[in-house]
């Protein structure tokens, strides 16, 4: 049986009102929610997957935080990436367990949390962003999750370039990756994966111009819109409102200039 | 520099006509394509992201193929599972590397290459089907992109149960995943990630009631609507075509039945 | 020139607040707002598209409302039909001037008002509604927008038939559209136009059913999603947030039984 | 009885291939398909709505055609406006009976049809445009479809400005509407309703600049994303693929300028 034991990260969702809670099991604390108090003491030896109660009788599941719950529950001084994009992102990255991969910028961390996750212990997330500020919220949230350890933070003006010349992939989520794009392109390895996420079309454009001047290839611009549906078997229907947009997500690989 | 060497699994794209071919580079091997020949041998030693010449001059950008790439390349039997759909059930399932995770059935191989590729070399990929033609076609796949070792097919009826008991995450690509619930709740660590996809509104249906009845929990329906954009920056717009539909992604997490 | 008169329907937007107001200009009223009082008089001879003031100073333009403004500002008893379904409701039903055309319910009269203003003044639409204080908002409703001899309100269960026997056209806006298809076949002239708006899936499924007994045929279902952009040219991009889901729109042409 | 004489306009669906044919009754002629040959002088004193067969025995559904329908088949020299847009701009600008509107350029005149049946036989569309090829075009089909006498088409150059100087409605289906902002306000009535149809950002951007400059006001951007569903009762789901995108609309209101 998969049973919570102090220090574990555990999610808690509340039945009543859909809300939930993020927090790392510890001897002598606990839980205040507007729908009651929980112990942590409470949740220790209790399986996974079961039901606790607070002190007012509200039914709370007990659960690991998935990768998407953790980055929507993050603490935040930024619009945050959404999981939509998430997934998205890691997959046309090609993110691996063992890699070390490089982001600019840091903002609250929840790009952060998904690449350490896919990169694993054994791998490493480099971290850019100016702001101290930024990466002081992130570096909390980094640790609050477990993760501080495979992410070096590095408070950095991108345009004096990153320290990495090898690796596979990067991202830029700041809002004009094209006037990075040589740094970009120097820290990747050759063939690497180079992803941007941006709101407006108009910036949309001026990357795909930096781009092509800069040698990057195989250039895609791609925009996911998520559908959430109601659950009741009996009224299957998708729900009234939705994310209308996020970004544009640009993707595109470091090629060798042509005449090397 | 990262250069290719024999044994290297690449990617081949044609700026031609935007095909993609998928080869191990082998000594004496040679790939054939409608736009010339191109030996392998030719490709030793050449940085990834750098153009090659086919004898009949067209030009090919060799690079270190995506594992979205990879899926689209695949050998099919079968509708395999779509990019916009792997990213987003890798990210709810929350999958990382070390992990051993369930699948069914198999498939082409589609979503075991997307696996295996986020468990990493030390994670595991149980990967059932009742046919076995499909797994022979699945294990070829596996073998040519270098992830067969990851993957255990298990040739089995899953009506008969999954050989594990304790898995973070099982994913059902079958017709009618609610005559196995039972199954797959046995089969997942308590708290675990269960995930379906299915094309049918009815299918849905008949799932979401299966869920409840089976103690799952926190159920949601997902679809990923994907654009994709045409790239020339002075006449920014969305391509003409899209794909309108690939299917439901239902997502739950096995609970503990309300009377443990 | 294009002159306010009193007895003029008129719409004042609130360039403050975006907010819409719906009025008949008559001689001695006022429009009281959060942001201040006009009197119906200072619109009279003011070209429409012009700017007024309300006593606190925020600016107002006048214009002629349009169809889809009316129809988002009725007052409302129901779940109203967005401006995104109605335009090609009236497409695909191929409502045209001087038809007289049948719905059931008559709702809060949004689509009432559509059909109204499309069959013109020598049109007729015939409006059912079991619901006698649904019926009486939709009259208040189409009074205030000059619709109201353009319409014959019908307070009856439509489980009892319609009265029309040769429409070209019959829109059901009803939780149950399939208990009343022998009715609608009835009413229709040969090849007449059908058409449905149901939120559900399960609705959809029953609806598909009822059509292929009931000697309907060409059947479509569509679903509008409609994008909203801000327009902002140097920040071009979708809103945030968008309607996620009114209903599924269901077409199918009335045809002769096959043994006729 | 609503049956086909000579002289009605009515379309053949044939329900072997789901292809539509367009044609108008007359005596001596006939239709020939894929599908077999049909005698005009069969389908007269026929309901519509029934069966008819082909000499090859292919079975064709009779029906007087729906707006949507006639301009999907009629011939063109360019690309049309799409239905799911149509239905949009009929609402969006308002267009009733007995209105006289604007149109430019008349391309094959998917819009001029949909215009023309809106205004109904005491409305008018003012259509021009600068290939007298093109209006040549859209004549034959209006005269097909019978509603050449409610459109006047003029081979001009919209540069010259428009005759009309007091149309309730406007729409500019041209690449470069920013360049005719001047001439348009002009055209309308004061508070009168504009639309565009633009495929790309750029366009859109450009545009948005324009009419802000030009006194234009209460500008809107939207754009329609239409789903087909397949109509199988026991397996619903959304149609494979599906148009990925026409254009951008933009909407807008003819305002006073500020100093007047």
């Amino acid at each position: 049986m998969h049973a919570a034991a102090v220090g574990d990260l555990v999610q808690l969702f509340s039945m009543r009102d859909r809300k939930s809670f993020l927090l790392r099991i510890q001897p002598d604390e606990r839980l205040e929610t507007h729908n009651g108090v929980i112990q942590h003491s409470d949740l220790v030896g209790k399986p996974f997957g079961s039901t606790v109660h607070s002190h007012l009788g509200t039914d709370f599941v007990m659960l690991t935080p998935s990768t998407a719950e953790i980055t929507r529950t993050l603490k935040r001084r930024s619009q945050i990436i959404f999981p939509k994009d998430l997934g998205l992102i890691l997959l046309k990255l090609s993110i691996e367990p063992d890699q070390e991969v490089i982001e600019a910028g840091t903002g609250s961390g929840a790009l952060t949390v998904a690449l350490a996750r896919a990169v694993g212990p054994a791998g490493r997330v480099h971290s850019y962003d100016m702001r101290a500020d930024m990466q002081h919220t992130a570096h909390r949230n980094l640790k609050l999750v477990g993760l501080a350890e495979r992410v070096t933070l590095k408070t950095r003006d991108i345009a004096d370039g990153f320290d990495e010349t090898d690796a596979p992939a990067l991202f830029l989520d700041v809002p004009n990756p094209w006037d990075y794009l040589e740094q970009a392109h120097s820290a990747l390895r050759s063939g690497g994966f180079f992803g941007a996420l941006l709101p407006t079309t108009n910036q949309v454009t001026l990357l795909l111009t930096g781009l092509q001047r800069e040698s990057f290839g195989l250039t895609e611009v791609l925009e996911v819109l998520l559908r959430n549906y109601k659950t009741v078997a009996a009224r299957f229907r998708p729900s009234d409102r939705m994310v209308g947009h996020t970004g544009y997500l640009v993707f595109a690989r470091a090629l060798q200039p042509a005449n090397t």
